[in-house]
């Protein structure tokens, strides 16, 4: 399971785990889901960094975000046309590099000299692992909106169905950001006795209001292009790349902060002149910028895996699937130590959801560390403030060992 | 000029200025555009309030934001199908009330007993004023994407022109919140010895790259429907109605506090049971609310006239048109006193962007008062906290006439 850990020479801090391949496991069983249905076969796409140990006990499950992958970390063997690196990160960032490259290899924050880390692509996505763009086996055709709506807790039951397979039974620690933030508390919950610590990064137990309506508004603007075809739209030469784009833009206004945006663009003109009067045409650099990113996030992306897993990420809420209404009731049983880090300037995943979570872990008598960084670029902090989650992390899964 | 006023026995605080209906003028005159083109004909759709003194010195003009109309106050006498009253405060409001009814009248914040209020729909509008839905001359067709690029500076000037036309010279003051409240910033800029008083409501200087960036969200979303056609939809049976919904909806929390969603929505679900395990159905509550706003929103407005207001609204720029980037530059010539008024809640038109005019104008030596008025509903606060509004504007009105 292994990777050489081949060294490069444009390695940061720590260094990189080397080329990575992208592998791909088929379940033997059907993944039973929170909708009622089965789905069967499930292929989960995978990396693996770092060395499992003898006694199979020092695995870490990454889990990424909305628009993340199983390529977390080292080059990819086959680089993409586009990162799935995002926003400010994006630029300078190598295409072939994994979106947490930052994080993960030897001597990073995820040391893969210790740890033997294991990264997939959630279920319902659309690089590998089965999601609405893989062909539903009634059909032979793309699943497009036959596929079942699916939960953070179904893309949870898939890893441990995956980990089954791999024969690695006990986890070291889960770890992820955002929707991965999510996919780790629900693992932390489901599966008690199987994981040892969490690191959940710019998350929240339950998407606040404003959050649910961002996505709602993401997902409305692709459902209302035409090019949608009611999801029915692979093989038509058409995608709601349109659509998805407008998605797109209001994602990535929602992680930044407005003084990140007031700092890089300002109110600073494309043309070095003045106005040009235009409707069509981006006027300022902030527009252009918006433009650029949705124009390259669908080359890389299906649009109805943006449409499932914003669905499962606005669903995820601890306290009503596991605890009645109360999240330390949710919380009740969780064995793993738990770590919170937050970003001050996050306001779509906010430091006061990580203290809930932390309030109510401590309230309960389990370990519980809150770390919230200072730190202007919002949600995007999660994937751009590495030198400073390090330590934090380091210090965090050393403790485990002692 | 004056209306009359008929008391209506649904008055709350002060009472109604009774029915009312949308006159029109025909401006004699082409109005001269920043963009260096000229406009003729200009209609302007207007209504007024109260009555216009002897010697003409106690005209206020009230200036709409992004989506009202001239109809700012009474009962329509024949009330349209939405209202232009939007949000929360359009929960329960009658349709045919004006956006500011709780604003202007007897005994109001701009007292009917007392002032002549004048209210016009802005140039590019979609309401009365000559806008891109308008006939072009040139072609008898409506402008369509043919409308020239217009600019905060040319819906002021159209005022100008129409009051002109009215006889009017002197204003004793202008009043408008949000896109208003620039109108009136710029009215006591461009004309200072005809202005002798500005109420800026919930608004800025110059828009934020945060405020930037939504409102090009919500144009790309007009522009990106297939429905749009290069702007030449009219006629043809077919608006972009689909990717306007999309902008207003982005508008709409915009609008709104992430507290105040919080308050109203939770994270309620829409039917009582469970999740219904649904991708393209509300689920929430919030969700569902977004798709409400947005049906009745494009039922009554052109998608022409929120990208040309949209656009114009980003460009607003004091320092950049007047200053030479410098506000207090920008400031220099005012000799109006102006009141500004900010709500604690409002990020997209933040306080301290009403703090950075006071302190220009404080620092210029001239008459500037700003409130800072503590409320949850973030940008919605302008048209729903009248009665926080009321005494600060009548106590900044009256002190004018002493």
């Amino acid at each position: 399971m292994s990777q050489p850990a081949t060294t490069l020479a444009a390695g940061g801090a720590g260094s990189s785990v080397g080329v990575v391949e992208t592998r791909y496991l088929d379940l033997p069983e059907p993944v039973r889901l929170d909708c009622g249905r089965e789905l069967h076969p499930v292929r989960v796409a995978y990396e693996t960094y770092g060395a499992l140990s003898p006694r199979r006990d020092n695995v870490i499950l990454v889990c990424h975000a909305l628009s993340g992958d199983a390529h977390a970390a080292g080059l990819a063997k086959a680089p993409p046309e586009e990162s799935a690196r995002d926003g400010f990160g994006a630029e300078g960032h190598g295409k072939g590099l994994g979106w947490w490259d930052g994080m993960i290899g030897p001597g990073k924050a995820f040391d893969t000299d210790r740890f033997f880390v294991v990264s997939t692509n959630l279920l319902g996505g659309c690089r590998g692992t089965t999601g609405p763009s893989s062909p539903d086996p009634a059909t032979g055709r793309p699943y497009g909106p036959d596929f079942p709506v699916i939960t953070v807790a179904d893309m949870v039951r898939t890893q441990r169905a995956f980990l089954d397979a791999l024969g690695v039974e006990r986890l070291a620690a889960v770890a992820g950001g955002s929707l991965g933030g999510m996919q780790a508390l629900e693992w932390a919950v489901r599966y008690p006795g199987q994981v040892d610590a969490v690191v959940v990064i710019a998350s929240t137990h339950a998407l606040h209001p404003q959050g649910v309506a961002w996505n709602a508004i993401a997902r409305e603007s692709i459902l209302r292009d035409p090019a949608w075809q009611g999801g029915r739209y692979y093989g038509t030469g058409r995608a709601p790349d349109a659509g998805m784009g407008i998605g797109r833009m209001v994602g990535h206004i929602t992680y930044l902060s407005a003084p990140a945006l007031e700092a890089k663009f300002g109110r600073r003109l494309q043309s070095s002149g003045d106005l040009r009067y235009t409707i069509t045409e981006p006027e300022f650099e902030v527009e252009s910028y918006l433009r650029h990113q949705a124009d390259s996030f669908v080359r890389r992306f299906d649009a109805n895996t943006y449409l499932y897993t914003s669905r499962a990420l606005t669903y995820f809420d601890l306290a009503r699937e596991h605890g009645g209404g109360s999240l330390a009731r949710a919380l009740g049983g969780v064995e793993a130590r738990t770590l919170l880090i937050a970003f001050s300037s996050d306001w779509l995943y906010p430091p006061s959801a990580s203290r809930e979570i932390e309030q109510a872990l401590r309230g309960l008598g389990k370990p519980v560390e809150l770390q919230v960084i200072e730190a202007p670029y919002g949600h995007d902090c999660f994937l751009l403030e590495e030198a400073r989650q390090t330590p934090v992390i380091r210090r965090f899964l050393e403790r485990g060992s002692s």
